[in-house]
């Protein structure tokens, strides 16, 4: 607050153009964030800004005129009708693939279950079966284990935290395109199937929004695309992701609140309502083939339609057990933080030891793998002392079977020894910390509610040991209370998951204890480090903006972290420079401010994206021009500007063109000629004074979805830029819990070392 | 399209200061909205961007530091925690308002049983019960329409189009005071008791939206009141809504998403989770009472406690059943259409020839209750030709009991004779018709679902009768989704009346229909005319933005739509002259760009309510100054500028200065002294370019909830000013569907006036 007095003093003083102070100027000398902060390469924020140069505006006339020439249907849809048909192919692609999934999981287990009561059948001791239950492991471990190290690194995990940061506007390479979908959506089958803690959940998720980006190309040719694409595909994921819910839990609802809860917070009316169709499509293909593959009449919904954890609508609950859930939500956000926390060191220590696409991770998935499913197969054995104890009954299924049925047994189950279910829930929470990171497909939510769920009934039949509880019946309340909490507490959602697990168990009067427990749980675990998705995002180096500022941002001017070495043009430019300026690979800038020579005034932004454009067809289109002298400059009239064609511009969506390629197209004699950028610029681009405070900065840039966002002084001169790393750098975003830590050692080393540079950049 | 490209010629020339070519310069010469629109008197935009000039943040520094020498527990909070605690006492408030209105409803209508079989023990024919019927029924309704008449006008109908355009960011006065709580709160326990066709629902909705507006009152002190107080209130607003409907249905997901729905665009993930804790004390304080009163053991809650429209848990439906609940959603819009229609020309009508504060209108009310209640009383005994048929049958339910138990047997009961749903739908549909718009507090969710309820019931007789259907149990799916298809044919809601649905019936599995038919009625209705909610708001002509920018706006620039004379500030100005500005009541303006006087340069913003509060305070501050020569000036050094203290300036929130105590508060020397506004000016606030497009400011706007956004040109001159209303004028804007009319003749008289300014201003 000193500071802020400090600002304060100085406030009402007209501020001169360079000379003001400078306060947080620091680590702002590194050019782009991805480097910046080791973020994956290629790492890209996206741009949802409208670019309203006049040749962006002739785009869209030119493609009304074509859409008007063309057949009737589509002129009849226009664009907003085929939208709502890409959103509905979004939802029915999520739910056939979460159905595929599905049932070849159904074929897996009932395949394992066969091999495994052969080899029970055929042999007295325990070698054998075992023998035959960790080959079935391993084998499909080695599958999923071979496409994630091998073929595409970015399907380990759950895929949450790489839609999250799309979400949020950064694009993380590859987590969207096809290939990630095939190793995504055929390894999670293997890595569920191998017996790990893995859900499908997270993975499904993933591949819904990988649906809803392929849906998005639609939109990418020139009668059809928007005038932000990127926009477009932001929608469309979201929806994709939120169809991924739906299919996953059959909670549609669910699902449109997850979208939001997890980044999608530009939601608007209008992109709700396209979300929830695609939710509610995804989630009707789920259930009809659930529906049908489960015995039921082919084709029957509602209530018939088995769930996940299969129904439990008369969950009664008195307004005293209100404090006894909340007790169990700070448990579970104490023991998410603490999961966090052991996940964390684990995953620091992979990144060390092991990498991302090398064989010692594959090695790693075997031999983890071996270690769990042989825990898994000796731990009922051990307890129960024989092999026959074993099959036919629960402890098989807590142990052997899937986790969504050890879950639909713990909820309903009558009478649990509590014995198993501490042993059980002791195991589950070890190799659940072990398995997320490793190089599979996994998704979170099932492991974490199974684990939750077995804490839950244990408290649960606690109670009813000390007489706090009437009956059997009444336990289950507690093991599904237990489930959303430890959840919860790992990932740090809230709302949506109680939604979830309403829609889960088909039931709507249950809201209240667990809104109460995921609530605390949120906020007891968030006291001692972020949520698991937002620390795997840290682990990458992923530059999230949070959805508030902080509140020191208040303090802060604009001028004090924006950066100030901005490479601009002017209106009228020769092609060697801006050849130059886009070779430039220091410092790969992806928007120029285009500024008035003499004066220095900001006119607008160009995209790099368009400068591509013009050196690749100026030749052809005669967008170049000769130079002309300032006497004849003068004298001539200006020329009506040359236009790229809408093919041309369409092309920009699917892919790059490469340097040599441009260099190619370019004759020597071009180089020298001149191209006015102006009829190519985005005049309209929205600026922030240098003065004004970072907070304001921060709503416009991320309310708005900018990328770029120009700062000029008071007589309209461009004086800096800002763009995401300027934000997340902002001296308040120092991430204090994970100070002291190895791994961030460069960036505070970096922190001393713009501290001696302020001296320079004042001088 | 044409016109498109007449701008994309220019696009490319330098725009010159004043010379432009103007496309849409019109109907912007009459300075306030709300005079121009007709908008009820004092309508006012509201303002959510944050003021930083130094004299906030100074306020808000010393507000931390006053924070610090607080008490224990104020300090632990911080404005943070206590943001928690005032939600839910919002929550809680509304969920106690609700409770009060359903026990009243409960005595209320246990009270007209006990009268009226009384009547008909002690007599035999029908005229004592059918006087007693009648004078129990009006002197309830003179109860609510005195309330609405003679009391608080703004208490009639349900109220929601006014919390809609408050989201929206226009505040209706007195909307939100609690004379107004008091009003439609009591109105609408003796609406619905008087036996009309009114719902508690919409009621309970606005009466949330008054709890979380006084709730904000925690905020108004100077020790908490934070940078945007209009931004507090209207979070809390839209977490009241939610809690209202959480409150009326059982709702609180379904709360959420309505609040969402109907206009808090600006949802955040933080605003969300709020409003969820909200919406579900709320509701559970509610399920409490309701649990309580119904003979259950008070404190249980779940699935125990008794819904609006009873459990049905148990509904399915084959696939092929989809296209016949889409049918319905077509009919439930067409129907919706018609009705929507009806009651606007009705509307028409009233406020021609009824008005809104008279006795006329209390006498409207009579007279309709009369007519409606002979009309409910005679109906059933007609058709059964006895009234002892009648006592304690289902037709007593449906024409004398309380809407809810109607719905509530439709949905359940197993036989239903189809003519008796033909009567009782065809006198439902005349007498919501007529009871929207009349002077007592009427909901719109119940009257309409009872109509769809017994549509779509006799739809589904009418299917088992050719066979479509199997037996009558399977016919309450047709009631639900007929009631559903209703309600989103006149209100337009989709999505979060699917879940309120749901949560009313305690379902999850039956979405899929429900999501069909209401994103089906509200599409078709769509396209004949808006829903009820903005017919009312047309009605009022309330500004309202639309969530998405026309696509006209992209062929506009903001200079051809823009206020162009501008009352601006010098950065030191007069005392008389700000009094003068002030003082003009013909151009009530609330926000006045400073600019620099040589160059014409913008530099801040600074609100009316500023400008008051340094004239009442000025003296004594010292604010004001003797006016210098320009040759002193120069040397003087500039005078560290006088503070307003934190608690002058919380007053702002609770009340307005008088003119007259300004005048008195300024002596004649005043007058003269001069006052330095540049500390007390918003100088980060957001400008526009003039050449930008209407789509990007309207963007802007809309994001940023701003309620002054001023232009500039290229040099950064200030060249006009958006407000709200040139965004509405905006002629793309134009309501052709609500042309023709006499109604609007008016404000085509404007058109032609304001086209002759043209020339005038042009010169």
């Amino acid at each position: 607050m000193e500071e802020l007095e400090t600002v304060l003093a100085e406030a009402d003083l007209p501020l001169t153009a360079d000379g003001s102070p400078v306060f947080h100027q620091s680590r702002h000398s590194i050019p782009t964030f991805s480097r910046c902060l080791h973020a994956p390469e290629g790492t890209e924020s996206l741009d949802y800004d409208m670019h309203e140069s006049p040749q962006t505006l002739r785009f869209l006339s030119e493609q009304a005129a074509a859409l008007k020439m063309k057949s009737c249907c589509l002129r009849l849809l226009g664009r907003g009708g085929i939208r709502w048909i890409v959103v509905c192919v979004a939802g029915l692609g999520t739910g056939l693939v979460a159905s595929a999934i599905n049932v070849s999981l159904m074929g897996l287990a009932e395949l394992r279950r066969l091999l495994l009561s052969k080899a029970i059948e055929s042999s007295a001791g325990v070698v054998a079966p075992y023998l035959v239950f960790l080959a079935f492991s391993l084998a499909c471990a080695s599958v999923a284990g071979a496409l994630v190290c091998f073929v595409e690194p970015l399907a380990a995990g759950s895929g949450i935290p790489e839609i999250k940061s799309f979400l949020n506007g950064v694009n993380v390479p590859r987590v969207l395109r096809p290939l990630t979908l095939v190793a995504k959506g055929v390894g999670v089958i293997f890595s569920v199937a191998a017996g790990l803690p893995c859900g499908k959940e997270g993975p499904m998720i993933h591949c819904g929004a990988i649906m809803g980006a392929l849906a998005s190309y639609a939109f990418s040719g020139p009668l059809l695309r928007p005038i932000s694409i990127d926009r477009e595909q932001r929608d469309l994921v979201a929806a994709g992701a939120a169809a991924g819910v739906a299919a996953a839990f059959g909670a549609p609802v669910g699902g449109v609140l997850f979208a939001i809860e997890e980044g999608a917070s530009h939601m608007s009316v209008d992109i709700m309502l396209k979300t929830f169709v695609c939710s509610a499509v995804s989630a009707l293909v789920v259930h009809f083939f659930t529906g049908g593959f489960d015995g039921q009449t082919w084709g029957l919904f509602g209530a018939e339609v088995p769930l996940p954890f299969g129904h439990l609508p008369d969950l009664a609950f008195h307004i005293w057990e209100l404090p006894t859930f909340a007790f169990m939500g700070l448990v579970g956000g104490l023991a998410g933080a603490f999961w966090n926390a052991l996940n964390l060191r684990l995953s620091r220590w992979r990144m060390r030891y092991i990498g991302v696409r090398t064989c010692r991770r594959f090695l790693e998935v075997l031999v983890l793998t071996t270690l769990i499913v042989s825990l898994k197969f000796f731990v009922p054995v051990l307890v129960t002392g024989n092999l026959d104890y074993v099959v036919g009954t629960d402890l098989q299924t807590y142990y052997w079977d899937g986790e969504d049925e050890a879950v639909d047994v713990i909820f309903h189950r009558d009478f649990i020894s509590p014995s198993s279910l501490l042993i059980a829930g002791t195991v589950q929470f070890v190799i659940s910390v072990v398995t997320y990171g490793m190089g599979v497909p996994s998704g979170l939510f099932v492991p974490m509610l199974y684990l939750g769920a077995l804490w839950g009934r244990l408290f649960g039949e606690g109670l009813l040991m000390i007489g706090m509880v009437d009956s059997h019946e009444h336990v289950a309340k507690y093991a599904v209370v237990g489930a959303v909490a430890a959840l919860a507490g790992t990932a740090r959602i809230s709302i949506s998951l109680s939604v979830i697990m309403l829609e889960c168990i088909d039931n709507n009067s249950f809201g209240a204890p667990l809104f109460l427990a995921t609530m605390i749980a949120k906020w007891v675990g968030s006291i001692f480090n972020p949520g698991i998705y937002d620390i795997h995002l840290e682990l990458k180096h992923v530059p999230l903006l949070e959805p508030r500022a902080q509140k020191e941002m208040l303090s802060m001017r604009v001028q004090d972290v924006m950066a100030k070495d901005v490479v601009s043009l002017c209106p009228v430019e020769t092609v060697r420079r801006v050849l130059e300026v886009l070779e430039d690979s220091e410092r790969l800038h992806h928007g120029f401010p285009v500024v008035d020579e003499a004066s220095g005034r900001f006119l607008g932004l160009i995209q790099r994206r368009m400068l591509l454009h013009l050196l690749r067809s100026g030749r052809e289109r005669s967008i170049f021009q000769e130079r002309l002298g300032p006497a004849e400059e003068q004298n001539t009239p200006k020329p009506v500007p040359n236009w790229l064609s809408n093919s041309e511009l369409a092309t920009q969506a699917t892919g790059r063109f490469k340097m040599s390629e441009l260099q190619s197209a370019l004759g020597p004699q071009d180089l020298d000629r001149c191209v006015n950028l102006l009829p190519y610029t985005n005049q309209g681009a929205y600026t922030i004074p240098a003065h004004a405070r970072v907070m304001r900065c921060y709503a416009l840039f991320r309310s708005m979805g900018l990328r770029h966002l120009p700062v000029v002084d008071e007589q309209s001169k461009l004086c800096g830029m800002i763009t995401r790393k300027d934000l997340i750098l902002a001296p308040a975003h120092e991430k204090k819990w994970f100070g002291g830590q190895d791994d961030d050692a460069e960036s505070s080393d970096q922190e001393s070392e713009s501290e001696d540079e302020e001296t320079d950049a004042a001088s």
